[in-house]
């Protein structure tokens, strides 16, 4: 990714240092910031708004590879990833703190890249960074970040409130993080056997980008405010359709059926899914990580989302005994199962 | 530190199984907390006081050595540092968010261990454990934690607050934990020449204990509000008396005088530091990790703190000009450095 050559040491600059070197031209936009980085602790003021808080670690070789992720990128994503969570209680984020842990392979131009992806984040979702640690590590990047925001009382949307006959949305189409990721990893390979070859990328941007740059979907959260819908539901897409879906029923106490011929896919997704032999339905149910907001609504609410660009309603909520079941495109019912992304894959 | 025999893998639990048995028995006891662990964020609710976030890394082979540390104490150590931050605002820490990485070397009763010592913190010290991430790492631990309080915004006390004539006060005694350190530091190469050897920790118990279980000074900033003394300035003292005098003296712009002979050290701190060849005073002044709360104070509060147990005023603020200054017990000034440990070292 860079060479250490005319690169700077972050031992030179010591903790403090970097620290001040990384954050010094932090501004605070938020009301509910009154004190960002500089003291032991930030100082937020809610006025009386409930506060959520979300968390969530990001590891070197179990959640990104440096061999293909941009710096910048994984910045940028590993902030994505927890402003998700917030917007899928129908929050709005206001805060992060990020933590960082590194080995001294990597000299501060690289940190500056890390930190411009985190900055470029905070700058276009409203959000202060506010705190943070930074230290060496033995091996490896460690990324730790705290999302913080806030919510009235009666916006906040849990996971257990889906109700019998609520329609289930899912924001945007599934599937494409994944299939980015098959796409990185293929090209990964190629380069290790033969590093003359270049990637060969090209028309496949859209969901390389969902792999390495997703965005969080505050603007399905705004939107659904504006036209008056609060979800009786709601979780974020990180470990894949089925595996989200099937905690809102069990949160819940209901059950499901989901319909194939609904799940929306970009043409790409489908496309490339193919190109691997992948059942594309099953990229969408299983990959992960495509950060899309999965919702029930009322169905009295229909009429409101039925025409809204990137809502698509993807099923409906039974009685739990019914169980969480798949129609497929020829009809035939599957029972779901979370084969998501798993932290621990069991050892080769 | 365990053998692998007859243990559990992680990885027959996976992600969920494994935050399940680990989360099943929490109980929430803060009034703040509305909704903990099983939603995409916690739910908190501060009923109009400020709300105080901070956040610390501790990373295996940089913050801590599982030759010596049991994974209890480390646990507890983890959730203590970060309550520390809160305390040295002047406020009462509530809920923290814990996540973890962890290779699959550490067995589930480990892990278990590990989660043991947070859950004791957690009680001892009100606080509930509201959210976090469990996942696999290459290698290596990797503790993350978030600790959140509140206070009224007229009682928080940040750095930059000190003023000309303020006592200097600090708490408990200093040196220890670095002391500490330096026993476990010599008695684990004695191990790894010969294992016959058992450990010789015998009679040493409070330093080593400094080290591996630390407490944070709730109890002080309790204190202080019941005798009703307010301080001007204050930060707890995770990298040496030098580095957090010079915190407090830089944000505040002035200078400050501290007596050598003032500053307290525990008799084995002291007795120890001389077997080591080491000067107690360096050890007080650039050892770290004591978690004690450095805090100035008006002059008029003297009489109010003159007798506490378990405070002791070590020196005064003085005008910028004059400089950050340690008078020896000879009586020679010496400019104050900051040595603390640095998270950076130098490569060998």
């Amino acid at each position: 990714m860079f060479d250490n050559k005319e690169k700077t040491n972050i031992e030179q600059l010591g903790e403090f240092g970097l620290i001040d070197h990384l954050t010094k031209n932090i501004k605070i936009t938020q009301k509910s910031t009154l004190k960002g980085i500089g003291d032991d602790a930030a100082v937020l003021d809610f006025e009386g708004k409930k506060v959520l808080v979300s968390t969530d670690m990001l590891l070197e070789g179990i959640h990104f590879d440096l061999a293909y992720t941009p710096l910048k990128h994984l910045g940028y994503k590993a902030v994505q990833v927890n402003l998700s969570d917030i917007y899928a209680m129908n929050g709005t984020a206001s805060q992060v703190t990020v933590s960082i842990g590194l080995s001294s392979r990597f000299p501060l131009e690289a940190i500056e890249e890390l930190y411009e992806g985190i900055y470029l984040a905070c700058e276009k979702y409203n959000v202060d960074l506010i705190g943070g640690d930074t230290t060496s590590s033995k091996q490896g990047l460690t990324i730790s970040v705290t999302a913080i925001g806030y919510a009235d009382e009666k916006d906040i949307v849990y996971r257990n409130g889906a109700h019998e006959g609520d329609l289930i949305c899912v924001s945007g189409d599934l599937g494409g993080a994944y299939t980015g990721l098959q796409l990185l990893e293929r090209e990964k390979l190629i380069f290790l056997e033969n590093p003359n070859i270049q990637p060969d990328l090209e028309g496949k941007d859209y969901i390389v980008e969902r792999q390495l740059k997703p965005e969080a979907r505050r603007d399905i959260v705004e939107l659904l405010k504006s036209i008056e819908v609060k979800p009786t539901a709601m979780i974020d897409i990180s470990d894949g359709l089925a595996s989200e879906i099937l905690h809102i029923c069990r949160q819940s106490d209901k059950g499901c059926n989901l319909y194939e011929d609904k799940i929306p896919l970009d043409p790409m997704t489908y496309e490339t899914a193919r190109e691997f032999n992948l059942d594309p339905t099953i990229c969408a149910l299983s990959g992960g990580e495509d950060y899309e907001l999965l919702f029930t609504v009322k169905q009295a609410d229909y009429d409101k989302i039925k025409f809204k660009m990137d809502i698509t309603i993807i099923g409906y909520i039974t009685e739990p005994a019914a169980g969480c079941n798949l129609i497929t495109k020829a009809g035939n019912v599957h029972p779901l199962k979370a084969q998501g992304w798993n932290a621990f894959p069991p050892a080769p």
